[in-house]
């Protein structure tokens, strides 16, 4: 995503660290006492200007969302968009996906969202993938047994290599979609990229992906 | 694939009986001796009008080939194709692939290939998909430890049923193409389906499932 230069966001971010949460490691295990409840709690990676997460919250009151984004100009947009929205069931974190099992502990998370991730698409690059195994253990840990990782995009190469990893790291696919506008699906809440890329006439793949080899109490 | 009555059909058959085997079931463990050596053995199910095989076959001399037909009125049709290419390492079997495991005994067979099979795509015909886990269950037990299935399709349906079905059903995915014939593969060997519907500009879906649940000797 093209990041400008804000030389704000370090001040706005401050001012509503009520939505993005600072030191977030030290939330972990303990992110219901933020939100004053129990619900169950789901991560979208990558979070961007926050269109999807901010509809999600407001179509399931009832679940706790937590979008994590990585640039600092891009966050700003997505805090704003959860302001705007005035729901109290998301918060923020400005935050490296690659750091998500210091901010989450074992079970605590029941589903993650991985929406047009950046699909790297050169193999020196693959570690980088949202769906490299690395990435599929740290999830594997902070999913409860129950779990699940829902991705959509528009990139056919990291959509085929998607499906690949789950299954080559023991998780069972529970959907696949290539083709996912096709579909009435009235829970299907939209990123920008995927209003855009729709519009085009571009086909969105889905899957959903659960753990099986995970020990289930 | 449409079936027009062929009344010679028996009587081509019985005179053919070195290239479509019958009591084909008697030859189960010992499809050797038949082709004369011991190379490994690849099977595939709804051969049809036999293009992919007897193309298989050139390209491949150190590979036995056994191509599944149920329909008596189009195994001749690839039966003459075997017989044009006088190639020494295909045979054709006239059997319900529902059978397989009449077929053929545990670890015998290396590969099997699905192509362009009916997609069923009523929910009550599921049980009719050759993805279905009751046989994927048989081919686990016909292949080999290292053996795999290689499936191809025009059918989005189907193709999104079968991944979720080898997922569930433990198979792991080595491949998946979403546009097959976008990619440069030499030892793509095309169907008679496969031409007409990738002429049409229609994208072919192929994916290379294989057996990780099974004893590793």
């Amino acid at each position: 995503m093209r990041q400008r230069n804000k030389p704000w966001a370090d001040d706005f971010l401050q001012e509503n660290s009520h939505i993005v949460i600072p030191n977030s490691s030290s939330h972990k295990n303990n992110w219901h006492e933020l939100f004053g409840n129990r619900n169950p709690i789901h991560v979208e990676i990558g979070t961007g200007k926050g269109q999807f997460i901010s509809e999600m919250a407001k179509q399931f009151p009832e679940i706790n969302f937590i979008g994590i984004e990585l640039a600092k100009s891009i966050i700003v947009t997505a805090a704003q968009k959860v302001i705007l929205s005035k729901q109290p069931n998301v918060l923020l974190v400005n935050e490296d996906a690659a750091n998500i099992i210091d901010l989450f502990s074992a079970n605590e998370v029941a589903t993650i969202y991985l929406n047009f991730s950046d699909p790297w698409p050169k193999n020196r690059h693959e570690k980088r993938r949202l769906t490299y195994h690395t990435f599929l253990e740290k999830y594997q840990e902070i999913l409860d047994p129950l779990g699940e990782i829902v991705l959509k995009t528009d990139n056919m190469g990291l959509f085929e290599y998607s499906l690949m990893s789950f299954s080559q790291y023991g998780f069972v696919l529970s959907e696949v979609n290539l083709d996912l506008h096709s579909i009435d699906d009235p829970t299907n809440r939209m990123t920008e990229y995927e209003e855009k890329f729709s519009a085009k006439g571009q086909p969105i793949y889905r899957c959903r992906a659960s753990i099986s080899n995970k020990n289930r109490n």
